[in-house]
């Protein structure tokens, strides 16, 4: 089945960091009133929501809703680990494109600070986390195979994170907005070798909106951006033993389907939004995605070609890097990004003239490593219609 | 949007109770392989998962189904209160309905008793449970109301516990197979005055599954039965200031929808699993489903009509006073009885030649009884169309 009906008529954010006496309700509220405002409805106009949060407890989604008006109508809430919030974007998309509704609420939410304590991922805490096996350390001894097989530097690593950090200083909702020098990222506490402090994405509270209907047709208004494709994967039991490291299959695997239904190639894209949770992932994600061969995303990112003038600018945002990782809200953030990106209102980091744009998220990875989710999609910006 | 495409293929329950020892993956097994082999399906035939669970940690739906062989495909999990399990059911229909995908797992499963200690919802433990606000007491505070203005009786309360209660002997899945007295239900330890503890539903380990797929036409597989509507709403903050009790008014708005849409009316309806968290939960919803007129549910549960023998019997698995209800999993054994029921396969508590039948789920309600979710829907049995 490949559709592209449906369009994004308003995307909305809070800020993003520790916000801990603002509460769910309030971030909610600045997410979902401006994507609303952006779209041109009243919470009254929306007929289903789809929304993603991870650690939220139950009813925290209906009740954050119902404040602003959002009432009686069908709310999917759904937990897909990092993917959390482009599952739900994924769902709202198909929802329209199928036509069972015409106004859909796609909606991320998290509040970690509250909870959780230091810049590293909960997940250090379940019963993994504890033996060890957290994310920092997953994605360590990918950074260590990765060393070991195709030379990739300690410095090719590090440069993602200061290209992403000096992306975020364009950025005003971003958590962290301060550039950083290769020696700061090198020389920050060593979390998991050979991935370094700076190296992590910060827990965050945020909330993230994007409003989803149909095509609005000729003439379309301005700023209109056309989900071209989204796919949806789930990985497989020991998703490590893979010839490649952990996560590459499945993004490669989503991203095609997605490149697919969209009808276009990674050379085709000119911005991304990837899930930078650790340096090591972006560089292995921009291999999955195609921007590269596989072992090449070390000298990829320290070429400047995914840096902001360069040919394919990778989390112009800052990315997870910056804005930090409140895992429902993240990829409805990604999300916004490329709104914006596309429709040329991104202000100091925008990448001029941009006409097609991806997101791509992966969830999972915690309880030994079992399985993964990914989310990959493809918009079209007014400018490649005009 | 009115479709009636899809139909289920086949069903799956664990056991209801307390089962500890078995684990989520366990239980996950026992529900997907008999759902699987009664739909004539391997695991790789599945395309796509949608599952309800509220308690269940991060990426326990993909490891339970990854063990089972259903990998790669998207997994969506749902968090819904206690409609989580239909919320996945009518989410999976539609997907089918709209030509998504033609074979879909869905999915629910809850591990309580490792977690919870005692009889009672462990919502009571949520803050607003803290303060006693906790459901025992809201439906206790219905009880009360339709004690004071509708004259219903203690008696009638309880013979909702005696009626279900004695269906349940014939359901060798129950948690709760012994009948009891109105005697045993009226003089158990008082929980929420005036709901004693067998008005009260039990906790559970359990899951419970059901394989949907596109109708297969003539000539159709023995015992195909056919979705003929699914209706999902949310409710509104201050729901609890309607001039009616809590519940009523999201229960019968989604049975006006579900009915609408399948062309029915409730005297058509012959066997009904309904939401029975406690007993004065299913005299209010056998009204708001319209099976009797708003005060009346009463008389009609103590009138013999909705037990099993009766005109339209409700809840002749037993319903969650005797399953138990462990939430994820309730919504998805109510749809694996009612097929049974359907297809005459219900053994000593089978309904005689039904061919409509209808389940309604309520969730929702803690937090300041803050907004409810609701899900309602009506299947056709073979014998409807010989």
């Amino acid at each position: 089945m490949t559709l592209a009906n449906s369009a994004i008529w308003g995307v909305g954010t809070s800020a993003f960091g520790k916000q801990t006496s603002l509460g769910g309700p309030r971030l909610a509220w600045q997410a979902t009133v401006e994507a609303l405002d952006d779209a041109g409805l009243a919470a009254g106009d929306i007929e289903a929501v789809y929304a993603g949060t991870v650690f939220g407890d139950p009813g925290t989604v209906t009740r954050s809703l119902q404040q602003i008006g959002i009432v009686e109508v069908p709310v999917v809430t759904i937990e897909n680990a990092c993917a959390s919030g482009t599952t739900a974007f994924h769902e709202a998309r198909l929802a329209v494109d199928t036509g069972r509704y015409e106004r859909v609420l796609a909606f991320g939410i998290e509040t970690m600070t509250a909870h959780f304590d230091g810049a590293i991922s909960p997940i250090a805490s379940d019963p993994d986390g504890a033996q060890g096996f957290a994310m920092p350390s997953i994605y360590g001894m990918s950074a260590t195979r990765y060393q070991h097989e195709f030379g990739t530097t300690p410095e090719q690593m590090a440069s993602v994170a200061v290209k992403n950090r000096g992306h975020a200083v364009g950025n005003p909702r971003a958590q962290h907005r301060k550039a950083v020098t290769l020696e700061q990222v090198l020389g920050s506490r060593l979390v998991a070798d050979p991935i370094t402090l700076f190296q992590c994405c910060s827990i965050a509270d945020a909330a993230a909106a994007a409003v989803i209907g149909p095509r609005r047709g000729s003439p379309e208004p301005a700023g209109e951006v056309v989900i071209r494709s989204s796919a949806l994967r789930s990985g497989r039991l020991w998703d490590h033993t893979t010839d490649k490291v952990w996560g590459w299959d499945i993004v490669a695997d989503t991203a095609a389907g997605a490149y697919e239904a969209a009808g276009v190639g990674p050379g085709d894209i000119e911005v991304f939004e990837v899930h930078d949770a650790f340096t090591i992932g972006e560089i292995i994600t921009t291999e999955a995605l195609g921007l590269c061969g596989l072992g090449e995303g070390g000298p990829l990112v320290a070429s400047g070609h995914t840096t902001l003038g360069g040919a394919q600018p990778v989390n112009p945002s800052g990315g997870l890097l910056s804005r930090g990782h409140p895992l429902g809200a993240t990829g409805l953030a990604q999300i916004a990004e490329i709104v914006w990106q596309l429709r040329g209102q991104a202000g100091d980091r925008q990448v001029p003239g941009a006409r097609l744009g991806a997101v791509e998220t992966m969830g999972g990875g915690t309880a030994g490593i079992d399985g993964n989710a990914c989310v990959v999609t493809v918009l079209e910006g007014p400018g490649a219609r005009s």
